[in-house]
């Protein structure tokens, strides 16, 4: 087990109805001024965000509202966000939606205390001293950003995708209510379970080593949400299932999966969602389906420096039937999550994603992933411009 | 899935030479004056002590000392520690211990902004309204109080055992290095283990009704801690097994292991805790133990409640071969449980605990913990006075 740090303070509060609670957790935090930051028109049509707006007027808080945070949210609308936070006087925001509203919020914190650009951030030119405190309530059961300490955002100018890590973001609370994602399209339910699984499998495929209870509860989680994703499929209401793909997707991503794995003195391997980044940043696909796309080429690519790892992976999440060598075992094991991810919609490679890469988008892809050949990624394996090039390719 | 609340905002700092970080952890939360509260000699003998005091000398912290706290901390030594923090004008709280040290911590810091007697929490006449801030450097895998909301502190008065639970007083920081528990006798080490087990087993036999990820999760923590106590007993000094204990020792006190579980309107079943609690405050048997030696006669009693639960447990966690009904299984995995922990050196009865009960004692035991009578525990199955005294009669 690797030595780790783990800070998860913020507080859930799970179940039905959970929404209406946002006004005293508020005011419970000290917040006294609220911006509503929302997506599209779903939250108004739905009476989701008149319900939440009376529970803020009920707890006696004045709010500004700000709609139109989009998937991959854009640095244009974070800067409107801050403008209106400063104009409003605001020291409390308030997220109505998923990982993108979430993710915008957090930008908007951090630009609010600072001088200088927010994006600065997140070329990492500089570091987040301060962030505005955050509740949310979930809409969207994906990014795990509830709980996390990262925060991705898409510069328009260039179509740079990039993210920052800092417990200032964490949230204050997470209102939690399953019955808010019963609404939620079969594509992007889908999207959301392969998003969740994906944010424990880059910690479980961090590096060769094992660390307990660390990797037995990943486990127990991941065969939980492949339970739970045909289920939420098959009919759209089942709570249990709703509840369950919610609450792992807030456990994936607040640490606790990775608590003490890593290897190559990295936590977690990322080097899926890195190249996914390119991926959705470039042709604005959506994030889970993206990782589905490219996760089987990048396995295949990388499974020789870590064989055993991915077989427990077959016999412990896939329960492929052990047999053969690790490599083997590991094959089948990703095999079988390739199966499960084509029974739930999803594509198992690009061109099921509906994009069409040519050789010249691999190059770029490959080129801003390694930040103009300057970085590597990844854990497990250690990946430079041309492995991202050559996984691109065979993951067309 | 229950509704639940979930709050666990300790700092984890896990790893070789996590102590020496305790100094600016203790600035980070804004401590200025600390109270070093310990144990018996092993502390200071090990040269933990003077480590830990030289690290907030370094970090400019001024502190006063106070030791002797034991096993089921007492009341008179809270109360010294809350006279001993108002003289020095303390405002943090470092336990350098295990659960004994920082249950006592808790209830000095319970005690030292307060105006009544702090006895009044716990006989619950009086609910907490503040708390000084803790940290803590742990020194044994068992109590889980690390992380936990809850305090338990003995009245020598009557020689009565009594808890209280509230968020107010989790800590902020908890140093977690798995190297201080090397030294621990085997004995201790096998309490340690069953503690922490129970702890997630309370919340697992809380009700018959399932709640994913948290069942599968739960069953991936025991199962690492049935894979590592052994070992840790063959190799005290072996790191992963001693990690991996201690960090589940955390993780199943936190409230992780029981989010959406629950019945009867309680969360947990803890009624093996609370038969446990009289056991070990009139006879001053170890925690643990006196777990290990109730919970057979306890399971047994309880489990036509919920066969199918303990027909779960079988086979995910003890691995008993499936076959026959769900009340076969069950009391194959009761019985299972029972051979693991003889295999770690634990009693299974109160005879093998070294205690002979007479009538008159279990009278007595069940009179206490029902309150006078006027208090059910259980959630799996509600248990009256009468049941309580059954329970204590079969585990003789």
């Amino acid at each position: 087990m690797n030595d780790f740090r783990l800070y998860t303070p913020t507080q859930i509060v799970f179940g039905r109805g959970a929404e209406e609670q946002a006004g005293q957790l508020i005011r419970s935090f000290g917040g006294t001024r609220v911006l509503v930051h929302y997506g599209g028109r779903s939250a108004r049509d739905s009476g989701l965000l008149d319900r939440v707006l009376r529970c803020l007027d009920g707890a006696g808080l004045p709010h500004a509202e700000l709609g139109g945070a989009v998937p991959n949210p854009r640095l244009s609308k974070v800067r409107e966000g801050i403008r209106l936070c400063r104009e409003e006087g605001v020291d409390f925001l308030l997220a109505v939606g998923g990982g993108s509203v979430i993710d915008s919020c957090k930008a908007i914190g951090y630009g609010v205390p600072r001088e200088g650009d927010v994006w600065e951030l997140f070329e990492g030119t500089a570091r987040p001293a301060a962030c505005l405190p955050i509740g949310c309530v979930l809409t969207l059961a994906a990014a795990g950003s509830e709980m996390s300490d990262s925060c991705v955002i898409t510069n328009e100018e260039g179509w740079k995708k990039r993210g920052v890590n800092s417990d200032l973001c964490r949230l204050r609370f997470a209102a939690l209510n399953p019955e808010l994602t019963y609404t939620l399209p079969p594509y992007q339910t889908a999207c959301g379970c392969t998003d969740i699984l994906y944010h424990t499998m880059e910690r479980y495929f961090s590096g060769p080593e094992e660390s307990e209870p660390t990797d037995s509860m990943a486990e127990g989680l991941m065969r939980a949400v492949l339970r739970a994703a045909p289920r939420a499929l098959e009919d759209p209401r089942d709570y249990e299932a709703r509840a369950c793909i919610m609450w792992a997707g807030s456990l994936s991503h607040n640490g606790l999966t990775g608590c003490g794995r890593g290897g190559n003195g990295r936590i977690g391997d990322w080097a899926s969602h890195q190249l996914e980044h390119e991926l959705s940043g470039m042709f604005d696909v959506a994030h889970g389906a993206g990782l589905a796309a490219l996760w089987g080429s990048w396995a295949r690519y990388v499974m020789d420096a870590a064989p055993e790892r991915f077989a427990r992976f077959a016999r412990n999440v896939m329960g492929t039937a052990p047999g053969g060598d690790s490599r083997e075992e590991a094959l089948a094991g990703i095999a079988a999550l390739e199966n499960f991810l084509r029974s739930i919609g999803m594509p198992v490679n690009i061109r099921e994603l509906g994009v069409e890469l040519d050789e010249e988008n691999i190059r770029q892809l490959a080129w801003k992933c390694s930040f103009e050949g300057k970085r590597t990624i990844g854990s497990i394996k250690i990946l430079d411009r041309e492995d991202m090039e050559e996984i691109y390719r065979r993951a067309k």
